[in-house]
């Protein structure tokens, strides 16, 4: 299952060291303009290569769109998108044929499909998402007709939270041929009050869903989250005023719809499970073995998945303001 | 948006004060035995009115099965279930009829609708839960076929985690007007690897969107969840032996993909927003006013929760052991 | 599957001989007036029982709503409606429990799901089509705020084209323990352009699919259809002027969208399989034998099958203009 | 909406004169031999450019896979495949950049989405057949595994049904600025039974959705299909022996369900709508004028057809496989 979205549907495929990753966007209204300008600095800021914190290989990620823009605007008809791979190293994955990482999903693919393209993860890989930033750009366009505008900033990284000190704890871990986690938060600013479509349709719940698709990433939190758990309902409530919502920490969804108020997300990620420590695994055939994961990694994903994110929810509001529009569309005939 | 699943397809209607609540549940395989017997320990645990913890709505909550079963097995026909409701108060909500109550979606609906069927919070009222618990019922006899269990338990209530005091703090709550909530766990053992699909059906994701669909629910997290944000990768990543998994902090998912392990889910309850306390907000065309929320609450869902976040953890393993079975069938040809 | 429809989705239920008939349709837009009126006069079309040309089994056909009516109109909540059987005669069917009736699902039933309800039919009985009227006439009342009117006709009846012969035929066929099939017509005025979706969501399309999901139907043709194929070019092509389309061979749809001319389907119905003379088939476990089909049978469905293909016609229009709603509103943004 | 099928996805993509066409295949099982050999044979069949009867463009169409396929198999994961156009003749389209084709999309196109790509018919040009075609080698390297087999004839080109005439049919009305359509049959033998699910997913519905979803077709009939509604029950009826159906008037499928016997089903295409012949028509913002298609079009489409509409046949039979096991897969449990 590699679509996302019922109404803005985004069909995504891709190998880390197949020819190309793309997506197909079916379902973006037409008019909306579209081209390199808006897909260029999003791809930048998931791009591999750019620092000594992500993993040095080297990706131009220069997209090309294959349909559905006709003189810089979309038509209606689906978008294609691919961008092509260039610096794939295959031959150093040749070890991890039979072997399966600890922390990744080799094992459990190879016990599903009986086979896998273990090539730098193959389908499994992060470098998966750069389908997900394609159709978060275009998305973005669309959410920009109406206003609304997504960001992202990093809560922690290794459990420390002040900014100043997260290249520092990425490459200590980096040395220690080790990894750390994060928490990144999303919000949504500008959303229309109606987003969302109970019980199976709740915002809350495409957004968790979106968010817990990303590889790596273990929890999701809607507002005030796990928190709201150890509050009482008289200070968890937001009082509601003509001015407006007096707080958030319902996160900007109530009973699944939007509110209008700020859509806040914040999701954990884990460490990176590629580490360049001997780690007791297995074989393919379930023999007891040790494996060293060496290779191009980055020793801490959070900076690059902030794109990621904010891409889904992108997603997620578009397919939300389309199911809307069949609402209000009736209400106006 | 009222259906969840793929393959396994659960459709959920019905108002807290309409004549029934229900669900037809199409592609439920067939020859698996069902009746009352399976349905009735299931109602009873999320039936109100049993305890000085819930609200006191009396309800029965009787299925009637109205297709897809033949001689007390399902025919691969949709199988329709109906609860009615009997005791709707409904004229204890005619106050509520033109004032938001906070933390509930009243407004919202209202923005998106334009009209809304208040009694009793109509379709966002937690009783669309029994919905749910009837298709759980029914999930849970498939998964039987597989060997897989489900089960919870209530980790905090009201920032509380000594199962002793649960009671009292409820209690407690209830006193001052107010509310708590909690956090629970799901548990399903017994699954086989490879339940799960890259990389929008991962196992991962649909769990997240099927809890999040839970009203109340405001985070969730799978195996150690945000803790893996604070854990380094040497410690995080889960040892594999020819023995099985040496630990379970990925909560049994790799890669979207169940690995064998034990699934092992968390979710955040905020307190009840119904609170018989006032509280500002506003009527329906945005007016300031205050409200107090009588009528019938329960101070504190989280122990009628536990059944049925277990029915959305059995739809969602049961859609995914569907799947798998076209990808298992064609490896057997 | 048992949903027709991606944004109204109407989900069907129910066997000829269980206790009840039903749909649920989720994704109707609000504050469409509804009820028994607009359910009544669509049911009495289908009814059986009425005259000596259809089935003597009487039924009275009223439809229960269970959800998503408030105030006598949709809330753009699921729609549950259920319809019970009262005049089953189950015992009328022992013999065929294990006996294949040509013409019919029994044994294509039976070697795929290895049981069945064998009861008048059970799932597979024109009964179910009780379920698509109840939507249909939702469907209706959509389209009357779009100005979309639906009605049908009988061009044929045992390959005869006078109406004033078509009784005749039928109680001829009747007397002869032998059925007739026929040809029907359906035509939708009123539509606007633009509905249907390139390429899967051709409007065509999706109107064929529905059609032939109706039991007994053969085959579909919109507009000239299979005369169409004998054309030349300069005739088929429908000219277009300032004051709209010269004529209508396309059926009012070219390239999968409504062009604003009436839409236009012919569909051919299958004489009824029950006859009640003898018939060579075989047991379930496949050992030869012969079957005569007793029982309360029409002996042509053609009159009554009027209203249910009106219904199917509906349900493929209001999808469609929801699809376009979406296209609409961001135009409009 | 650009996605066939719910199991076996095709999501499809392109215009006449962009870059590519494409299709992604998303739930195609694990280790299916494919490659350019499966992929070849097909194509070829419906290239343009190879003899008199055909528009002169020249396409190699050669595909490449961008996906889902290591070492010579498939893996899972999604097949990605794009053909890339290189003979697009833009520039001889500019006239038509404001005037409506009679017969096409093209005004439909322009009051839905108030754009389109007009060059060469944009999306609804019959080459976005290509992906189908793509998706339908796989399928049809799927089907082999069951021992299916699928194959088409031309029953009829101008009225006429005598094999040797139909080039002297095609040439004639080339010569006379004119075209002319036909009738096709697709058998596929070789089925088991089981295939296709009541009600909305039976294997008829299915068939018709497909067939209809391929510009120029008019009509589809399945076994007997518009003949039947002209003969008696006793006649229509397919005899059952233990030595299988004595006749096949039922086209392979009953209630929906496939007999086992072969699927037989037959489409009527209109003439091809671009003729070298002035017509009335309309401008864009509906002032009348003529317009005289001229350009590379086929005067009869019916031969290149063949292998669109078998294309089409695999696709929908490889997603009643998927689906038919789930089924068996549970009661094999």
């Amino acid at each position: 299952m590699n679509t996302f979205g019922r109404y803005f549907r985004c069909t995504v495929f891709g190998e880390s060291h197949g020819p190309a990753l793309g997506v197909v966007v079916d379902g973006c209204p037409p008019q909306i303009p579209f081209g390199m300008e808006h897909l260029k600095p999003l791809m930048e800021r998931r791009r591999p290569g750019k620092s000594p914190l992500s993993t040095p290989r080297q990706e131009q990620d220069e997209v090309e769109i294959l349909s559905g823009i006709f003189e810089g605007k979309t038509t209606g008809m689906p978008v294609a998108m691919i961008t092509r791979n260039h610096d794939a190293q295959s031959g150093a994955y040749d070890t991890l044929r039979d072997t399966a990482r600890p922390g990744h999903a080799d094992l459990a693919y190879h016990q599903k499909y009986g086979c896998r393209d273990h090539r730098g993860g193959g389908r499994s890989s992060g470098r998966e998402t750069v389908s997900r930033v394609m159709a978060g750009a275009l998305a973005m366009q669309v959410l920009l007709r109406q206003g609304t505008h997504i960001e992202s900033r990093i809560c922690e990284i290794g459990g420390e939270s002040d900014p100043e000190r997260f290249e520092e704890i990425i490459l200590r871990a980096k040395e220690e041929h080790d990894s750390v986690g994060g928490i990144l938060e999303v919000t949504a600013t500008g959303c229309p009050p109606g987003l969302g479509a109970p019980v199976a349709g709740k915002l809350d719940a495409e957004i968790a869903h979106a968010m817990l698709s990303i590889g790596a990433v273990k929890g999701v939190e809607i507002g005030s989250g796990f928190a709201a758990a150890r509050m009482r309902g008289s200070v968890h409530n937001d009082a509601i005023t003509s001015a407006g919502y007096a707080s958030n920490n319902a996160g900007g969804i109530l009973g699944g719809i939007s509110t209008g108020a700020p859509v806040i997300v914040r999701i954990a990620v884990k460490p990176t499970p590629s580490i360049a420590q001997p780690q007791q695994t297995v074989t393919m055939d379930l023999k007891d073995t040790t494996v060293t994961v060496k290779g191009r990694h980055d020793s801490c994903i959070v900076p690059r998945i902030g794109v990621v994110a904010e891409s889904m929810l992108a997603l997620v509001l578009v397919d939300a303001l389309c199911e809307q529009d069949v609402v209000l569309s009736f209400r106006s005939r």
